[in-house]
Order: structure tokens, then C-alpha cells, then sequence
């Protein structure tokens, strides 16, 4: 297995050139500029170079086990997270109020990015812990914030999300798990829960699980829902937390991949917990954090599929297999070959343009957060929202077929264990899954967010692309873009207000189109922006013809598709399948 | 994890209604008949479904294991293999004149669509068998032939394809085994081969190893290699084959899936062997072996899709989530919801049209090897070359993305292990790269396959689905799959003598519109066979107009990139990837 090289220079290339980055802290009064930006990264690149990428197979061999009820990670993980956590890299972009160092959120999408490339199981402890912070930080109660969120803002203690069910997944309406107030004032929350990422582990420290819950007076459906924080340990008569709460890990999930993360089914048994916000608001309360890890879920298929390109472009460098071209030479490295490089080069459409969309959309949930006109944040939060599902599913099904194709760059070698690639395909895959399947991502893009401010939103977003595109005069990538764009109008257009199956009927394959049109929109600010001599700018140029003329011909299939309507998936019968 | 339903009704809908199977039989002078055909289907169904598909999750967990130098295979298969080869499965397709029961190949095809749809890893146990059977009869002498084929036709022993070496994969040029021939006009081998599927078991019997070596004498590269017979077990004095050849298993390669097939590092030192056919010709020979393998191979993807689908449709018409279109009801079954159907529709509409382009293909091998006619046995043979990396290439990729999908629609219970579907995605992916890889096939393909017979071959493969467009009417899967046809022509007539990279440029997209407008002929022609009113022939239609609204319109996309020629592929220098 190679070394991971942090993609340090297509972060400075994009801080500089593309994104505008310090025109947009010096917008939002963030004291950050590109150099610290690129410094910041720099450190966080090496740690996950050199910490967590060694860890990565090693992990995946030994796995999570269960002894005496708590889990094990495997070796050297406890230590990894120690180490992550002194550095202060738990804490990057929270908010100071909690401890946190409030840095940018696009540093910390892009070592969101570098965690994923290195080690997937690791990074969700972090990623999970956040998403948890931001429940509590925008919900609860002042006197639970000050309790919980310093020590989990540090790293000190982590987070979970107890949501999902045996019977209830998607359809959250269904759950069962019940909560009964106490005299106390706290709750005791009894149900099973399953797939509960990081729901325990042997680092030290307490593990706080944010719980979805029923009261016994909720009303039935979503509307019934209340979360509460449910701590592994409560806190004893001196306020130290030592006692063990009645919550337990029932089992290790056996899966796929991801086997360093331990995917626990949780019982909880009149466990102890806190309500936050009010009484059956759980599930906005659950938006927040899910909101915030889809995008980092996003970033988990852009992270492995770069990982995945570095291992098989490295591979493809130094294999010797066949002639070249005109016959003269042999054995030639087989990066000679048009099919592996077409192979390398779909990837590379991807992972680079990704990257940009990744760090636009985090730049704009910057600008949510810190810009100081209220009209402008509230543009960029829509914005935020729009983007989120398309982050969250294209980057992922992208970064599984990346996984897969540069597992196909080494023939049999990548199907044995050894160079680690079937891993990254078996990791990779969970990122469609989870935090709300890739279905229902593109069910929610057509059914909620085209309808953002009656469609201004997505108009708005569309006029900005269009602005980038007419600037760029004759770049071949932005000319193509311009006409799947006119395809993604056309059957946004034809979507407005359809039906729930008609949005079903279209909503994957309108995804995909949203998102080939997004990373065409990228490719042309990058081949714009890359007008000298070096290789970084001419490879910027020649991956965005490739991804013009080779990846972006999908469009018309899609909106063809798209313009089928749903005749043709609803004529079979049920029981015809 | 739901039984497996042998899909009969399938395939006697295409014997009677489609394929014309009564009259290719009684042209080629074949003495089966549809209903002794759908009676053999039909049996071997009930040995897939009742005996190898529970053994298939269960295979998966345990695996092989390498006990005193002997592989171990999981409890339950040598029992599985013994009442396989006593009922004759191994022998069904074999010549008579050694020993086989000479069925129609059209049997043996779908056979290997069941076997592996309900348990690939033991699948290939036979289907490797009959690979070296069908090199031995080509190539071997009468001697050779009459020791070792009768009992690896009855399946007492087994064969194993020894071709891959760590540093020789797709370039079998580079091998370095070595075959030194002794003074009793035996031959000695020595090398390590890595790989070997089927290399060991414990089924009893021998293990009949076709190794690829060079001769002392041998020229360089490819035309320096012969094929050696080399066994497990040598003849004792008495004739008994018990002294054990000095050959070993190195080692069980550690894999992503197939985890119940052994897939052997086979070290051969001094192994005693014996020369197939003429010395420096071996890859002729090998090509024998891989040509018929590379048919079984894509119906692993077949199989694999088909098995997917059914566990898929099964959980989507029980699994209760979210409600009705309307609001009304709920939970309902997800097979309501539109995006599900349209992720079973997707395989569904690979599955059944491939089923029947795998039909119709081996009904020409039977034609290749049974006509009268001589020109006509030329012709099938041909069309059966022009289709096997069609057939190899987009099965196992459509197959893959189908076992995905499947996985898919069961959410995060497809990501654990219980419902076995992650094991579907992880056996089908070996089938995208051994036997060739598909990006291997996609060259045969664009490179020789086109060219054969100055591309009267693929030309008259064109005319006889344009006349069967032409033949079907109004029916909208004809009319656009003709659209298709002109583009693939189109394709064609660009890529005629194209050079080795302008054919690596395009070869992977080019195959795979082939492969659609190939699935689109078959759909047109089940379409138009099904008129009536019975739920086969409507939900025929059905999937057909699915197909044709959906899945067809990929062909613009692909015909835009293959037109876009090799520029944008090899604009990057080697060390800019």
C-alpha cells in the first residue's frame, strides 16, 4: 500500500483561485486567511497520513469486539483518538462559546475529507460527536448545554445517534422506544435501537447518545417524536460521572465494512436521560445534526474515492503488464493503457470537482452562520439546504463507483486483500446508506428543496451557474455544462409540484443530473482559474475536457429518463415482482 | 433470507415463444424437446434452491481453510459435491464419446445461472472442470484424452486453471514457470502460480491442473508457451493414482467474497506433467479453456442479479415503511414506493433479457457444434466469438450494479450481514475481473472481435436484429432500440481498424452500448411474443417499455464518448496522475 499524500496543493489551488476564500472571511469577519487555511490543513493532513492511515487496514482486519458488554477497538485506536484530541482536532470548528476553536467549517469539510481518506471507522467518532454538539447547542437548555458540551466539544467524551429501529428506519413514525418523565425531572427512556455508529468504544471518556424517543401523551406519527441525551455514565453525588446508566450494548453489528467503527444495537432499560427542546420536537431536533452529517457523509465517498484513485494511480505508475501502443515497448507501466487511464480519469472528474463543490457549499454554510447581513445568511442557508442531499448522494454513489474502479485498476490483486482496495469498496458503500439512504436524499432535493421559497432557490442557484458558465467564454467544459444545464431546467421545470410518485420516479436520476451540472459548474471556475504552464493548471485542463467529453454525456440519458414520467415503474402489480 | 424460485416460467417462456428452441434442436438433429428441456431445468432447479443455495450464507462465513497442506472446504460442500456429480449435473453438456450426456449447451448455460445464483462459490467447482475438459478434448492426444477425461467428465475429479503468475496477470507473456521434459517423455515443472480457483478440495478424487510453462527451448513472449496437464495424484504402479505429485497449496489467497471457493497459491516443483498439444502453442489451448469459461463467467453475473432480485422484490413487498402516494395509508410495503420499483425494475430489466441473450448465444454454440452445415457452424461460431465478451464483460458488470441495487433497497439491513445480500455484492464483484478482465473483453471486443471476417461478423449480427426490429412492428422498445442500433453502427464504422489506443479509448462505453442494443433486440423480441393476457406476458411488456424508457437511454451518452476519441485520455503525462 502506497502512502496517503494530503491533496494539499488542489486545497491551496482552490483557497486561491476558485473559492475566493479570504474575500469570503474577510466578508464574515473570520479572521482566517488562505496561508493559516493552508497551514491548518497541512497539520491535519499529516496526522491523518501518519496516524490513521497505517491504522486503516489494520482495523479492518481485527475489527470491534465485545468484552464483558463494552467494546474494544482495535489496536491503537484508543491512542489514535488521544492523540487526535490533544491536537485540538475534535474541536476545529466549533463554536468558542463551547470551547471550540471556531475555525471555518470548509477546513474542517476538507479534513472531514482527509479523516475519510484514511480511515472511515475513525472519522465517524469525531463526525458523529459534532453532528451531536449541534442538536445540543441549538435545543437544549442552558444548564445542559454548560453540563455536556464542553467535554464532548473537546473529545474528551463522544457522541451517537440512537434513531434508527428494527421496524422503524426511513419511516421514523414508527418507532417505539418510550421515554417516562420523573419526578426529577429526567426521563427513562426504554427501547432497542440498532446500526448505532460509535454507540460505545474504549477510549476514556463518557458517550453520550441523543435518543428518539415517544412520551406517554405524544401524539402518534412524526409529530410524537422527542430526543433526549442519554449518557453512558450520570453523574454521581459528587458530580463526577461514575455511575454506569441501564443502557447496554445488546450486540456488534456484523457488516459488511467499516469494521473498526463499532455499529451497536443498544438496549436501553428505564435508562436515564434529559429531554432536549420540547416535548415531541425531536425530529427538527434530529434535522440538525442529520443535516450536518450528511454533508460529512458526502465527503466520506469524496474521501475514499481519492484515497482509492492515489493507491490505483500509484499501482498503475509501477505495474508492468503488456506493450505500448505502437508495439516497440514492453512490459510498460500500464498506466500507458487508455482503459486504465479512462478509469483513473472518471475518478479524478469526480474527486477534484468534488473537492470544489465540497468547498463552495461549506464556504456558503460559513457565510449561514457568520455573514452580517441577515438576508445573506439566510441565501446562504437555503443554499446550504439545497446542496445538502446532492452532497450527500452523489458523493457517495460516486465515491463507490470510484472505489470499485480503482479496485478494477489492479485486476486480481484488487480483489485479494492485500493492496487494501476491496476494503475501500466495502467501506465505501455503507456512505449510500446511512444518514438517510441515496433514495431518499433525491426524493428530499425534488420533493422539498426544488420548492425551497417557491423555487427561488434552485433558480437562484441555477442563475448563478449560468453567470460562471457565460464568463468563461470558450472553455469546451463550460459550453457543455451550459446545455445539461438547459436539460436540468427543462425537467426541474417539469418536476415543480408533482406528485409524491412522480418525484419518486425521477428523483434519483434527477439527482445525478443536478450533480453532473454542479461539477461541470465546478470544472469550468477551475479551468478558468488555470491558465498558466505548471501541471497542477494544465492537469486542471485536461481533466475538465475529459469529464466534458466523457463524463457529462450522461445528462441527456438521465433527462430522458427523467421526461418518462411514471408510467413505466408503476404497471406492474405489486405482487408482479 | 427467502428461498430461491428457479425461474422456469422464464425459461420456458423463451424455449417455446422466443428462441425457437424445438427447431434449432431438430435443425442441428438434437434430440431434446422443449418439455424434456423445461423437465431437466426443473430438476436442476430443485438441486439449486434445496441443496446449494443453504449452503451458500453459511459457505460465506466459514470458508476455506488450509489444514496439513489440504484444503478444507465448509462443512456440507464435499456431501454437495458428491450428490452434484451423482445425479450427473458435472456430465450434462459433456461430448458422449467421453463419457457426458451431450445436452444442448442452451442447459448447461442456464444450469450455470442457477448454480450461480444460489451459490457462485461452488460453481465454479464444475465450471472450471469443464473448461480443462473442453482444452484437453481440443488439444490433448488420444492418450491423454482417454486417462484423464473420463473421470473429469463425470466430475470424480476436477480441473483448476493455473495461468496467473504474481508478475504476469493479463500479460502472459511474462510468465516464468518452467517445464523441463524428462527422458520417459514426461515433463517437470516448476513455478508459482497464483489465483487457482478450485486448486485443492476435499471432495476426494484428483485434481487435474492445466499449468501454462515454457519450454527450455521456448521463444520469447506469448509464442514461448505450452500447457502441461499436471495432477494432484500420479498413476501408482497398479495404474491407481495415489502418489501424490510434488505440487503444493502455498496458500488461500484472502479475498473480498467467494470466501467458499479455494482460491489457491499453487507452488509446482518438479511437478511431473504431461504437454497439451504442441509445444508453443499453449494459448491457443488456454483460449479454448476461456472462451467457454468466459461465457460461464458472465452468467455468474446473470446469476447473481437474478438471486439479488429475488431476495430484493421479496423484502420490498414485506418491509413496512413510510405511506402510500395519497397519504392515506401507511406504513405500506416499500415495493409501493416508486424509487424502489424502479431500483428492481433496473435489474429486472438486465436479468430476463439477459437470460435471453445468454439463450440465444449458446443456442449458437449448439448450432457452432451440431449443424449439418458446415458454412452455418462457421457462422454460429463466429457470432458466438463476436458475443462472448459481450456476453463476459457487461453480464458481470450489469450483474455487480444489480447486486448493489438489491442491496439497496433493504437499507441498512442490506450493509449487515444477516440478510446475505452484502455477500451477493461482494461474490459478484470477482467476475468483473478474472477470466479477463472486463476492460480485457471490451478490447477482444473492439479490437479482434470486430474485425472478424472484415466485420461481416458484426455486421451481419446487426442486420439480423435490424430485421427483427423491423419485424416487430409499433412496439416502443423496437423503435428505440433501432435508435440504438444506428448509433452502435455509427460506433462501429468510427472504431473499423481504429489503433490500440483509439480502441482502449472507447472500448469499455462502445461494449457496452453493444451490450444494450443486444438486451434491447432481446426485449423487442419477448415483447412481441408476449400478447396475451397472463401476468408473464403483461408484466413482459411491461419491463420492456421500462427498458426501452429508462435503462436504452444511456446510448447517447456512451455514443458521445466514444466519439469523443482518445485526445482527453492521454492529454495527461504518466506522472501527472
Amino acid at each position: 500500500m502506497f502512502d496517503y499524500v494530503p491533496p494539499i496543493d488542489d486545497y491551496r489551488f482552490l483557497l486561491t483561485h476558485v473559492l475566493g476564500f479570504d474575500r469570503a472571511m474577510a466578508e464574515t469577519g473570520q479572521e482566517v486567511d488562505g496561508d493559516l487555511a493552508v497551514a491548518v490543513l497541512e497539520e491535519a493532513g499529516r496526522m491523518c497520513a501518519q496516524r490513521l492511515h497505517p491504522l486503516n487496514r489494520h482495523g479492518d482486519e481485527q475489527g470491534c469486539r465485545l468484552v464483558d458488554g463494552g467494546v474494544v477497538t482495535p489496536a491503537g485506536f484508543p491512542d489514535a483518538w488521544r492523540d487526535f484530541v490533544a491536537a485540538g482536532w475534535a474541536s476545529m470548528s466549533a463554536d468558542p462559546a463551547h470551547g471550540g476553536q471556531g475555525l471555518p467549517f470548509i477546513l474542517q469539510l476538507w479534513l472531514d475529507e482527509m479523516l475519510s481518506a484514511t480511515n472511515l471507522s475513525f472519522g465517524l467518532f469525531p463526525g458523529l460527536t459534532r453532528g451531536a454538539c449541534e442538536a445540543i447547542a441549538a435545543h437544549a437548555s442552558d444548564a445542559l448545554k454548560a453540563t455536556w458540551l464542553p467535554p464532548m466539544v473537546s473529545g474528551a467524551w463522544t457522541g451517537a445517534m440512537a434513531l434508527t429501529e428494527s421496524g422503524a428506519g426511513t419511516d421514523l413514525a414508527l418507532l417505539k422506544t418510550r421515554a417516562a418523565p420523573q419526578a426529577d425531572g429526567r426521563y427513562a427512556v426504554t427501547g432497542q435501537k440498532i446500526f448505532i455508529s460509535s454507540g460505545d468504544h474504549d477510549f476514556g471518556g463518557n458517550v453520550i447518545h441523543l435518543v428518539l424517543a415517544r412520551l406517554p401523551d405524544a401524539p402518534e406519527g412524526v409529530k410524537g417524536i422527542s430526543l433526549f441525551l442519554v449518557p453512558k455514565y450520570l453523574p454521581d453525588a459528587q458530580g463526577d460521572f461514575t455511575v454506569r446508566n441501564s443502557m447496554s450494548v445488546g450486540a456488534l453489528e456484523k457488516k459488511m465494512g467499516i469494521h473498526a467503527q463499532p455499529t451497536c444495537v443498544m438496549n436501553y432499560d428505564d435508562a436515564t436521560g434529559w429531554l432536549v427542546g420540547e416535548p415531541h420536537k425531536g425530529l427538527a431536533a434530529m434535522f440538525t445534526m442529520m443535516n450536518a452529517e450528511r454533508l460529512m457523509v458526502g465527503v466520506q465517498g469524496l474521501g475514499v474515492a481519492g484515497a482509492a484513485y492515489q493507491q490505483a494511480a500509484g499501482y498503475a505508475r509501477e505495474r508492468l503488464q503488456g506493450r505500448s501502443a505502437d508495439g516497440a515497448r514492453g512490459p510498460v507501466a500500464i498506466i500507458e493503457h487508455a482503459d486504465v487511464r479512462r478509469m483513473l480519469l472518471n475518478i479524478r472528474a469526480f474527486v477534484e470537482a468534488g473537492r470544489a463543490l465540497g468547498g463552495w457549499t461549506a464556504l456558503q454554510l460559513d457565510r449561514a452562520h457568520h455573514h452580517p447581513d441577515a438576508a445573506e445568511r439566510a441565501r446562504a442557508d437555503a443554499l446550504v439546504a439545497l446542496l445538502t442531499p446532492v452532497v450527500k448522494a452523489a458523493f457517495t454513489d460516486m465515491g463507490f463507483e470510484s472505489a470499485v474502479q480503482a479496485q478494477q485498476v489492479f485486476g486480481g490483486h484488487g480483489y485479494i486483500r492485500e493492496w487494501g482496495m476491496e476494503q475501500y469498496v466495502r467501506d465505501a458503500r455503507i456512505a449510500q446508506i446511512y444518514e438517510g439512504t441515496n433514495g431518499v436524499q433525491a426524493m428530499d432535493l425534488v420533493g422539498r428543496k426544488l420548492a425551497l421559497a417557491d423555487g427561488l432557490v434552485v433558480e437562484g442557484y441555477f442563475d448563478l451557474i449560468m453567470a460562471d458558465l457565460d464568463a468563461a467564454g470558450t472553455i469546451l467544459v463550460a459550453a457543455r455544462t451550459r446545455d445539461a444545464l438547459a436539460l436540468l431546467r427543462d425537467a426541474t421545470a417539469a418536476l415543480r409540484g408533482a406528485g409524491v410518485t412522480a418525484t419518486g420516479a425521477a428523483a434519483v436520476d434527477y439527482l445525478r443530473l443536478f450533480a453532473l451540472v454542479s461539477l461541470g459548474w465546478m470544472w469550468t471556475r477551475m479551468a478558468q482559474a488555470a491558465q498558466d504552464d505548471s501541471p497542477l493548471h494544465q492537469a486542471k485542463r485536461a481533466v475538465a475536457d475529459y469529464f466534458a467529453l466523457r463524463v457529462l454525456p450522461q445528462a441527456h440519458g438521465l433527462a430522458t429518463g427523467i421526461a418518462a414520467g411514471e408510467a413505466s415503474i408503476m404497471a406492474l402489480a405489486a405482487d408482479a415482482f
